[in-house]
């Protein structure tokens, strides 16, 4: 047992951090003013290409993809913190192309994408020079449950026809935004887990409608967004399937083990920043002649929050560890694990800044409300907290059922 | 003891409860749809006066108002219920023109007001025909502890010099608000209760500067809105002082019993709505093959919404009949407890219903996230948390100290 | 509405707490002492039949049962606040006569014994000359569901023949408990709620075979104790069986709604017991330069713990209110609330006294650790929380379904 | 980072494991019929010293000592899992000479003892003939604070006279037990760290009255008992006292960080304990129709209880990590962190463990009872858990501080 980075970890860590702090933070107001003026809610801020563009250039770029072929091919644990980093600046992970659902896209299409489909989607989405989405969710459905999908993949001769209501499909707003990976049900008689096919949809075929752009807690998450899309007889070549029919099931379970560690990294480094902001409040507001720090249980709340972060840091790095010295399907509780327990705590630690910081904790002086819709959606998406829960105590009953 | 409602009050509750679900309600869309329109932002939708009309001839009107001059005087008791019913729609209390804080506004000129300040302020309030706001918070110090309070009322011959920076004024946007009751301080060398005054401040006059409108959790709550509101050297008649210098502590402490336990029934109301969104989608969502009512805690969530209001409830109109019988001085503990506990509990449920809708419980498809931006608020507003819970105890140790 | 008690409930509260705090109390070390001596674990202290003897002087005798016709005929609501003071101290119940499983064997035989059974039996429960016990618990099955009981009483002629393995059977190592009032099957084939029956058992009918004495968390509760007891074809008169065959279960639903009130209200009075010493430990010890009350989060415990209190102590006298006013079963929901209410904060607060007392709390220096015990066992006796729950949720989720 | 144990640790692991479930448990029932026999209470019973024998003839001896001359010298980090195992068994910590408080006394003496202490208390402690005891909470004042130790150790001329109420005074019972390390205030006016003296006072010396032994929650945990220890003007050797006047807090602080590792530990095993009883009741039984594990919300206790285990244990195991790499005084936070997590999370799974067995649970067919206890007592042992949280808050927010 180890408990300290590797050397190279640690640079990754210090580098990816001075970047951040340096370059991203001091660029957020300049990036957020540009959207802010009209017309301009679902266009790129110049300055997010001026930082990617560094990015690249210091070689901080695609950090997520442990194929070294891709960039630094960094193990799921190194890049582990490196995404910590990212969560504390919303903008941050597409400065290092690290931003999800493109992440899980280009992880999906490296590993079982056709050459072409390669070619032409992954090799831009490396670069840095679209963006794409992953459409799954749906609005009428309890989508915890995959049985429920009702989106159809129909095979048609050379052809697939796809229909969907889709929603929560991040992205979708995105001006660069140029393709969809749709999974949809292509044999409805097929075993469970061969049931569903990932097809990809390129953004402009006819069929493929936007509708709106759903709020978070009001946020639009402009110019990501978070789209409902409908897609309604809408063809594209069979060879687009990915992986070839009935394999989406499988390509799913392997892309939400690192995308989860992800998640809950960039939410433990989100509640980091949520804990600063606590703990300056705390120091610098007086009441009753004392700073807030000294008053009622201020400190235990600082206190748990610290021994939360602590553990679910540590949680979500040894579940890392697990994927990769013995792969997502041995680590599926610990994923769970991860997810229920570090977004949770996240919205926790942010609702407590909150409070301290009155008044101005609900207002948008500070990021304490984009921080709590980040960290509230965070325990939906990727499956509910009840979804997780029961399957965690599923493998831990298994150890005494014969 | 006595649990029911007398008939008197049952008869209100009943009245209020028809008169919500069916006009208020099948009205909101209306509403809503007007303020969206272009630059109808700080209007009043035509639809609210219309309301305003038919509850007033209907004698659902200042129903808030114990003396029997102003309507039909309910004690604190016998309003409360209503109040809770107010809770189901953010547009209600404005109908029965039972909106804070015009309310604790109408309070205070009722019980302080000259016969001037009455005729000139209070009779158009009761009349619906005009609105008022309540600037006490103030952005640069913790407002929870009043002795921080910078803001001054000087007195200089006949006239009185407000200066101040004062934030979470509500109503400061509405297009009717035509006055705001200030707060501050007189004799800063005076005794701890006898330092401030509360002054009528026309909102036209000179030096009044309504610098934005706060957002929670993105919503500004248009047509109302609550405004960073700075007072600049601004000069108003000595005699807009309510009740003569130094004793506006007095009057906030008396304005502010009832007035939390409105808040606090509101709170209850709302938390009851949650509920019921939370328990029918947990019976129309179906997830591996079961409504999600039937799913892991499901049922342990609704059962603790539901103990948890009924006890709320109770503890609030325990505190109401205090208030009536033994007075405000006599209730303030257990004003404190309704404080704490109703608009947590309100948060909490909210919470848990968002969650169990999925995505939809984050999106605006339901009024879960201005619920929850409304409860969260109320756990700062008339003091946090922290400052009840600190003052619940001192009531209790007083118990055992000599 | 009206939160006061009435006339007559307040003053027979105030003779009860003057009872307890002046003569009860003080008694309690030559009661315990009196126990301490060699074999005299299972005798009864000479200073309880004093006790008893006064308090039926004094008219504060079988005050549980609302028939005028054995004391002053108080109600539910009334007998209440009554049983919350003898919460105070675990042996008033029984200088009152007001002791549980006799109260509830009590009000079950007046209700529903014959004139035989009331003359033989109740009559000297009432007198308080002897004691009895309930066997309905089982070792063997999860007692929470009543349909896992495997307890038969078989019909032979004139005669019932009995056979269970029953455990926690209270008062069964009282030297004066001369009954049994057990259930067990008689129809396996009828109707789920005809299944059972009621039948009364003397303690000497051959065949009944006390097998031990329970503890609970190391105490035995001594002289009353929780038997494990196996009948083993124990042959009664079938005159025994209560209201004939078949009314088991009909019979046990009535009891269980006011004596689940009776069990509520003592723990409130538990906890206020812990409370006070909570308190008064938090003034008297110093650490860092202050008492323990002024230091971290200890004044929000305290505030917690009075809220807590203060809300269970209401929802229970509203569920008397209304098993009074409209009777047991209108009053399910409510009488479940108070069941998974009260024992948990019980619970809650005698922890954080034990906390706030340091190494004391878990020694016998305070009653800390006996009112944790007594608390634990509350939320398993009388069905356990999670049952309790189960049904609250039932009955909410019914007002959404068709 | 790597989160396997090393491969020497892990063969210890499986050995130490194996040695608990083959041969400890199994004679578990053996050395409590013993202790249960008349007049046996404080006595050793024979078992264990078979067991002992065997465990140090398989090289299973004074594992949690670093230093190589003592044994395999493990560091804290290998150790630790070594503790979690013997939380599984009460009666293992001694079988493997690894008792506290014998294992901090031990430290002490090898570290700071002179050659005389060594010979004369450490190496029969070492080689388990012999047990020891540390009085250093008192009685009389809240020891969270250690400037409030009343204890003095007056030196004259070539003797220490030792005076001072101590309690909690662990293995005070058992019959081996040959001396105390008492702390006390040797130079009131010294500054705060160096006023404080550890000095070792043999058993049998005249004025040291063992009065009583105390009992938690009812259990005296005999033999090894926790006494309340008088010392009346006890004269020993000035040479006793360990590493000269003053230097007793230093002792404490470096003994204690290793000790939490160990306590924590241990604790994390108990838990694992009371999860698997929890997991097998939860299969066995059934309630309408299901087994527990199946109903409302059990399913989610299991899984918070596996999420809380794993955290707190990598928790601690970095704890352990930094103390080895470090130092302790490096791991301050962290140390306090572990003691804040891993007994609560301990007292909750036992209580859990009780609620899913019913009355059973809390009775002593289980080992349930004493679990809770045992969790019990350790969030005040070694520092209440309002000390630690306070004292991580002031690590956080000096972040923060200039």
């Amino acid at each position: 047992m180890e408990f300290d980075h590797s050397p190279r970890a640690a640079e990754y860590i210090q580098r990816v951090r001075e970047f951040i702090h340096e370059r991203i933070l001091p660029a957020e107001q300049e990036y957020y003013a540009h959207l802010a003026e009209p017309g301009r809610t679902w266009t790129q801020p110049p300055v997010m290409e001026a930082l990617k563009a560094e990015a690249k250039r210091e070689g901080l770029w695609n950090l997520f993809l442990p194929e070294e072929e891709y960039g630094p091919g960094l193990s799921t644990l190194e890049y582990a913190p490196l995404a910590e980093e990212m969560g504390w600046s919303f903008i941050a992970p597409e400065v290092f192309n690290c931003n999800a659902p493109d992440t899980g896209n280009m992880e999906v299409l490296a590993r079982y994408g056709s050459h072409e489909q390669q070619e032409t989607w992954l090799k831009p989405l490396l670069a840095g020079e679209i963006r794409s989405a992953f459409a799954m969710t749906e609005r009428d459905v309890a989508s915890s449950d995959a049985t429920n999908m009702q989106a159809t993949i129909e095979l048609d001769g050379e052809e697939a026809v796809v229909n969907g209501r889709k929603w929560w499909t991040s992205n979708a707003g995105h001006p660069r935004c140029e393709f969809f990976i749709f999974m949809g049900v292509t044999d409805s008689g097929a075993d469970r887990h061969q049931r569903h096919s990932m097809v990809i949809v390129p953004r402009n075929t006819p069929g493929v409608n936007v509708k709106r752009m759903l709020p978070v807690f009001g946020q639009l998450d402009e110019p990501y967004g978070h789209g409902e899309v409908h897609f309604e007889n809408v063809r594209v070549p069979k060879s687009n399937i990915i992986a070839g029919p009935g394999r989406g099931f499988e390509i799913a379970q392997g892309r939400l083990g690192p995308g989860r560690i992800h998640h809950c990294m960039r939410a433990i480094g989100a509640a980091e920043r949520a804990l600063k902001l606590l703990c300056e409040r705390s120091l610098s507001r007086v009441a009753f002649g004392k700073p807030l720090a000294k008053l009622g249980g201020n400190a235990d709340i600082i206190a748990n929050a610290r021994m939360d972060i602590e553990m679910a840091r540590l949680l979500t790095l040894q579940a890392a560890y697990k994927i990769d010295k013995y792969g997502v399907f041995a680590a599926m509780s610990e994923i769970s694990q991860i997810k229920v327990v570090a977004p949770s705590l996240c919205q926790r630690i942010v609702d407590q800044a909150i409070q301290m910081h009155g008044g101005a904790g609900v207002s948008d002086d500070f990021p304490l409300t984009a921080l709590f819709g980040y960290a509230r959606v965070l325990r939906l998406a990727d499956g509910p907290d009840e979804v997780h829960r029961a399957l965690i105590a599923k493998y831990e009953l298994k150890k005494y059922q014969q």
